[in-house]
């Protein structure tokens, strides 16, 4: 077999599979003892940006359960390096920006620097991971899509209404641009990179898209992601791309790009695929707190998104969001067990 | 004119009116200086516990715009009393439950009690607003919905991913039925007892609703919401159903209950008219945060809402959301003339 026809890209691609291959976002992680264990001794900074450890959080995952992909340990903020925006992982309070890009003399300051030397580690990592990996598993690389990666930027850290986002975007309609130029130029520089360092297929995170009316992602977020996917499109990977709360914006997110779109649990696949069109593949759709259920409502919750699903080729099973660090392993396991062995063709 | 010539119980009842409606979600609040001045004097629970303070800071808004309604001040937290459940304000915190309901042996703790009795402050702020208000500016009250209400008991305040109370619902759906049932059962009095007390309309509040997938919504949330409506029915006055990211539920959300549908900006107005039928009476649906745009910018996004609503009968202007509290005074008075010139029929 080569590892083009593994189970997840075949599914990438819309073609038939034996059965329906899956992963989970944020599959590596603080629910995982072996996680816990290395980060007992090192920062969340360190197990993204030093290779050797990076490779194995990565692999940890692919080595407890019978998963279809690894996706490369790193983090949607790496690449602010490379723009010149200084932040820190804080405990309990997840990513703060040292100082946030709050005023069109912020975003002046900005550049596009040097992704492929800054995050030089992340190339490394997907090296070690892609060296080690079995054939039959896909190695998956990311970014942040420049909405979401902004709204860190401008708003600080995570945010419930992200005024601040939404009022540089509408005041400063000049200043968004070049922020969103200089973002998507940074973000496609790196995932070209990542994709020449070994990724098989790509991931566009635009978790926080959700918060945006349709007219607004159209004008001020639909121009941006479309040219980082056109910038990816002539390497022929998958290209995932996904957001969650994305029920409105799906029609306009496939105009932006991507081949596979990924959704939350929030629309049914059913409904999405109509929307989408039956051809596009798909990803999803588990609530992951789905995962606190107890075993038989947990199964029930399985069984629907695979019916949703309908058996047809083009469906890579996921969550519609992250696991959650405080996840029993267990459930994760047999969710595993369960899409693969329900959906044996 | 009689109180049921208003413009916004017509607009309620589908009828044709001289312009659009409007009133705004959280219209008294902190970014109006009138409320900030008593707030400095005043503990927020004292202002919606006292009437004299509570028909105050109600008729506020009415004196500075020009708005079609005026809404009770309170909190949706209120009825908690009645429950036996302790809670508090907390700066910068917003609500703290003091002992979150986590177990069936927690569910099992809480009664129906005697809303009409323990609630008795917000029934007379009602009569004394209505005792003010020009006939021509309806009087709603509210209270939040079984679901809300309960992620608030659950999770002890504000959550982002409603963690606990999924794995209640999930895991303990007798002691989930119990608690849903309770909190119906305080709101269907609490509601009767508003409408009873001068209200015109009444507006359900399930603000986190659109946590939810479809499914769970009918299995763990409808029947309850479903109650409470059947329970106001007979009074003929216009309910009103609002949820925020709501766009995969309207469907059943208006299967619950509810005259007139509230939606945020996530879906237009024109496509949820589309799913819910022309004939339904819609509220909604600008942004909160648009309200911090540049002038031009904000009158576009009015312009947008109106076009979207297409001059049809049936439509309320409001947010998609409440008042944030550093909302430019001068924007809100703004979208008010606006939506009342530009409607002109």
């Amino acid at each position: 077999m080569t590892e083009n026809d593994s189970r997840f890209l075949k599914a990438c691609r819309g073609e038939e599979v034996d059965c329906t291959p899956i992963w989970f976002m944020r599959q590596a992680g603080r629910y995982m003892q072996e996680y816990r264990k290395l980060r007992e001794k090192h920062t969340l900074l360190e197990l993204c940006t030093r290779p050797d450890l990076a490779k194995e959080v990565t692999l940890q995952p692919i080595r407890r359960f019978d998963l279809d992909a690894a996706i490369v340990f790193a983090d949607i903020l790496l690449p602010l390096k490379s723009m010149g925006v200084g932040f820190d992982f804080v405990k309990g309070k997840g990513p703060v920006i040292h100082q946030p890009i709050r005023s069109p003399a912020d975003v002046e300051k900005l550049h596009a620097g040097d992704p492929e030397e800054d995050l030089k580690c992340v190339l490394e990592t997907l090296g070690l991971v892609r060296g080690e990996l079995d054939p039959k598993i896909a190695l998956i690389g990311f970014a942040g899509a420049p909405f979401t990666v902004a709204s860190y930027m401008i708003e600080g850290g995570y945010s419930r209404n992200f005024l601040h986002t939404k009022r540089l975007m509408y005041s400063h309609p000049e200043a968004w641009q070049r922020l969103m130029e200089t973002t998507s130029e940074v973000m496609a520089r790196y995932l070209t990179a990542q994709i020449e360092a070994g990724a098989q297929a790509i991931q566009l995170f635009d978790s926080w898209v959700g918060s945006l009316e349709p007219e607004d992602y159209r004008r001020y977020v639909l121009p941006y992601s479309q040219k980082i996917f056109a910038r990816l499109k002539p390497y022929s990977v998958p290209l995932l791309h996904f957001g969650t709360g994305t029920a409105t914006l799906l029609e306009l997110m496939k105009e932006a790009g991507g081949t596979v779109m990924g959704v939350d649990w929030r629309i049914s696949l059913k409904d999405a695929r109509g929307r989408l069109g039956s051809n596009t593949p798909i990803q999803g759709n588990l609530d992951p707190v789905a995962l606190f259920a107890p075993p038989s409502c947990l199964e029930e919750k399985v069984d629907q998104v695979l019916e949703q699903a309908d058996g047809r080729p083009g469906h890579i099973f996921n969550l519609g969001h992250g696991i959650l660090p405080e996840t029993p392993v267990e459930n994760v396991e047999a969710v595993v067990e369960w899409v693969h062995a329900k959906s044996k063709r």
